[in-house]
């Protein structure tokens, strides 16, 4: 677990430094390999350019923190992790970003961001040729989590690659491990920028 | 003292690295927190990219150098650094940006930048929610900064976000410490380069 | 051999820092300088963030695992390498970017991008003056590597600079040498994207 | 003169990864502060990612290698040096950037990149307000250095801040020192920058 925590602490640093993270913003967790019902995840506001293993709290599959942690606050959006685990039971690591590109794609698209034809869409796990079309679905922001979490669950269908964007807030992806969820993070904000360029 | 001069050494260079104090530009400051009449600023025309703590010096309330550092010249701006501290007596410590969204910003927009419905507005403090209309004040740049003080003293309603921007200069933010001060410097920043993007 | 595997591996690995290969695309290749006929080749799917020496792996001509690799999968764009070392035998590196800007670019140009009159264009071998105007051939993107091998055998003639796009997908570029082949591909980037912003 | 070899060695592998100089681009110089007649140039050809201190060569105020280094090859530019040394009898230091802002506000502007306004101009010396209104003047892009060298004398009185704009292919700023140098080059190129996008 320790490994694990260093690892997604690295990315982490790595991601602040692209600008995904301004202030303390942003959170992240994996689920424990040996036992998946503990899930590890990021503490509330954490400056990223500084994260490190010690900044991560367990909670519970319902967002509780373990005996252990009593009275760490864990991060605002640690029900939304705990969701998309449910809704996704293979899925072990998820990363959240605030970039730039996320947030203006937000603004302009109501319902989705399409991407068609970039060979980049391959980094989307199952998807083995550019010549496709994807619907990253565009979700409004909310501060109430439970509600976002239902609506998580209502819209699982168009959930057809492993990213959404909250509107006005950031993208979140998720993986069987953290170098996947990596590459499906990458993969949506690589092509939300270049999107972004192409049409301004 | 010794650690926080440290670590805002190494904040203005990471600032540096962003691309937001170009060759000596921008300037710093914390109060010490068992004696918060004294201000550490940054010495004036210091390369920010080798920045380093031997480069603080210490005045008083009046922006005049304390004994220990009689001929040393502090940044010319310091009687901002003295004006809002006494406008915001629990302030602590105060950073500076130069950065290119900014004076953007303050280029197009004649009294204030307008931010709506995003999500990393909660990181000023005391906001909770996206839900709100934030305006970050616009004013005049000058050379003369006496009259500027006077200004923000004049203006003070209209601070309701710790930060503004001077025209085509820079932004000013502050925070009851150096983690405070910083996120709410990348909160603004942040947003200017996001909104501006939007608009263009 | 180990020498110009660290060498590669250390640029693939700013490469990636550029936003050049997101997730884990992107790969590259040298031939072995007292043996042509193999070629170090990246292996698939590795997160170039990361990428070691120990991530290369040797192929023959055809794009063949050697013995001594039997089982490890290379880049599935191997054949482009094999076909680029046959049309252009005194070449030794090969490149490969997914820069936005040559992404950008591909959109925009059906046949080629146009690079005129730009200093850099003496990055180029054998240029000697900003006074020429310079044609990078932009590919319909494939799946079909032996196809898209086809074609640029077909359209050699075109290649009057060490570079060219495959369409939404990225740039390649190669040398004599490393050294060379980075000199390429820079250049080509940089006025990809000088040449991109000076358009929008 | 190693110390000065290094800090200068420093800024170039700086400026490079700022994407100031694309592949192997760009040329320095200092002059030996005990013998002003010395002029240490970079040597031609080297890639800026890792020039070192024992990538500087010496030349005479003819441009020519000095003995100690007869054979090496000084940048192509050298003469440009040469000339301003003569000029400006003062300036001990000189910077070149091939920034993309400075290459796109050439292809704008005939005679002159105009900066009014802006903070940022007092980082020019001798510059005491933001009120003023500067000329950095751009001249046409040749391979004829001789010829260049004579329209940077016919020309000097347009050289009212200590930089200027070759078309198409980059930025000359200079100093009593590299401090000064640095500090100029950088406030050059964060003003061709923010002006550029704000009128795009």
């Amino acid at each position: 677990m320790e490994d694990l925590k260093q690892q997604l602490a690295q990315v982490i640093r790595a991601y602040h430094q692209k600008g995904w993270s301004p202030a303390t913003s942003t959170n992240y967790s994996f689920r424990l390999p040996d036992n998946p019902d503990v899930i590890v995840v990021s503490r509330s506001g954490i400056d990223k350019s500084q994260f490190s293993a010690a900044d991560f709290m367990e909670v519970d599959m319902q967002g509780l923190a373990l005996p252990a942690y009593e009275g760490v606050r864990p991060s605002a959006e640690t029900l939304i992790h705990c969701k998309l685990y449910r809704l996704f039971p293979d899925m072990m690591c998820i990363l959240h970003s605030h970039s730039v590109y996320s947030v203006l794609q937000s603004m302009k698209n109501a319902q989705a961001v399409e991407l068609r034809g970039y060979e980049v869409l391959k980094g989307f796990e199952g998807i083995k040729t550019h010549e496709v079309s994807v619907q990253v679905p565009v979700f409004d922001n909310t501060q109430d989590m439970t509600a976002f979490s239902e609506t998580l669950e209502q819209e699982k269908d168009r959930l057809t690659v492993p990213a959404f964007i909250m509107r006005q807030h950031g993208t979140y992806a998720w993986g069987r491990n953290l170098f996947e969820a990596k590459r499906h993070l990458e993969t949506a904000e690589y092509l939300f920028e270049v999107d972004w360029k192409f049409a301004h």
